[in-house]
């Protein structure tokens, strides 16, 4: 299932369901067939894999004529990040791809070891945003704005300790997100001024349920700048897969629905290059990984938003 | 004003007006005086300045029996923190107090040199407990179990590059916080797996509103491991105060209401002493800060919680 939080012009945000070029309501769905289905992302990932049960349930039930009276053209709706307002920070990982890990201990402060547990970070839920939306660039505090393609997994249940093993039902799903870091912020070490400034967590276009990815960890991403390539490699290349991401934050927090864990970027960032790259206002960053889509931001001087 | 979370015996979480040595529950006060008043903090902290006036209006105009019929004695009260489940994570400050730096270097990772500007990190809302209530050790992963004591700020409404000299209107009140850090848990060098812990913000015991505080960098805080004082020092000595600390957030991050900053713990600390010292199972901490209260918690192993 594709899922997409949406808003046509300025009525409220939606949730809502891709089906080829249109999108059905998830909540006139539920009224049309008499039931009921939220309207908001984080309420259907509370209902776990019954909530998408059930809805696919009332699209096979439906008929042509109840499926066009609650569906809008893909291409009229402004889609916002999956998830607009996470409950949590979202958990990034750090230096989970070899060839990452190489490059950032050239040009920037970390151990050119490879981790030996994975390396967490956070970015506030006021960092997100979505696709075809502005990165706010403060050169009054960065003059050095990177890029970071991820994969991001969403997590379907509370849980605490879990077994590697069990670590794949605790997926709900998976996204797109750019973890856009100004290399030039970090304090004392800590990422977080670094990674987790407003709009530095683009992520969508769409949430697409862990079902429909046969392999998370055979999927190709990919990054451009001005349309050109500057990321490109395999989930299977991660140091620390998604069943170990899960089951070593579990030992540590708590994970609750919704949580978001950013997994981490292979090599091609624009501090590891040389001449060292950042991006700039006008610049327009395409992220990309295989089976979900493209995250498209364009970066903005601060002075322009206000 | 002192705002309580609190519950009687399995009954729900509820909003509360401490008034000696009483409880008026905040949403029952609302329905006797046929006005509406919020059942939990977040939402009556949603109503600003404006929300305290209409409490006290509403107790104000109260028979001394209609606030008997929505109040009961505050010892018969669990009290949970203030805020048991905040909207993202915590903002913790580290490195905030000239001796707290020193004794740092001395004995983790952190440079002798004082930080020209707020060292930030996050512990997620998966940590946050109360007072009397138990803090758990992971002997799995940690063998340096730590307290820190802080003065916890509370954010009044959205701001984004607010000024110093307004900052003060951005705050809502204050409560303590004792920032527990596992020192050996940091992973190159980021601090949110040492400090993020489920149970490593406990917050309490309640919430007092800046009107009662004549003085926030004026205030004792104190920390005592089984009745023996470790930390005492004075909020007057923070590197960095309150108004620069929303200042500087605020640039890099849009504030909004119910946002924590927990700002920094003077000297004393386990890490700090030599011989270091750590606290295990059966231990018991408190944390107080003049004005809020003593936050008083115990630290347990994990295996006898399951």
């Amino acid at each position: 299932m594709k899922l997409v939080t949406y808003r046509i012009n300025h009525a409220p945000a939606s949730l809502g369901f891709v089906e080829e070029n249109m999108i059905i309501d998830a909540h006139k769905l539920g009224e049309i067939k008499s039931s009921h289905l939220p309207d908001n992302m984080l309420d259907f990932i509370d209902l776990g894999i019954e909530g998408i049960n059930h809805a696919v349930h009332l699209m096979n039930t439906a008929t042509k004529e109840e499926l066009l009276d609650c569906s809008i053209p893909l291409a009229n709706a402004t889609l916002l990040a999956p998830i607009p307002k996470p409950r949590k920070n979202i958990f990034g990982i750090g230096l989970n791809y070899t060839e990452h890990v190489a490059e950032s201990a050239r040009t920037l402060d970390t151990s050119k070891e490879l981790p030996q547990q994975p390396v967490i970070f956070s970015k506030p839920p006021t960092a997100v945003t979505g696709t075809d939306t502005d990165i706010i660039h403060n050169q009054k505090i960065t003059q050095q704005l990177d890029w970071e393609v991820e994969l991001a997994v969403i997590i379907s249940k509370h849980g605490k300790n879990i077994k590697k093993e069990n670590a794949m039902d605790y997926v709900y799903g998976y996204t797109v997100i750019n973890d856009i870091s100004a290399r030039d912020c970090r304090r004392a070490g800590q990422w977080i001024v670094s990674k987790g400034q407003d709009t530095f967590a683009p992520m969508g276009p769409m949430l697409v349920t862990r079902d429909e990815i046969a392999d998370p960890h055979n999927l190709n991403l990919s990054l451009k700048v001005n349309g050109v390539e500057k990321q490109n490699s395999n989930t299977k290349y991660m140091l620390f897969n998604i069943e170990e991401l899960i089951h070593d934050l579990s030992i540590v927090f708590t994970l609750e629905a919704g949580d978001i864990i950013a997994t981490g970027t292979p090599a091609g960032v624009g501090a590891g290059r040389n001449p060292q790259e950042w991006m700039w206002p006008g610049d327009v960053v395409e992220a990309t990984v295989e089976g979900i889509g493209t995250l498209r931001n364009t970066i903005v001087d601060s002075e322009e938003v206000k």
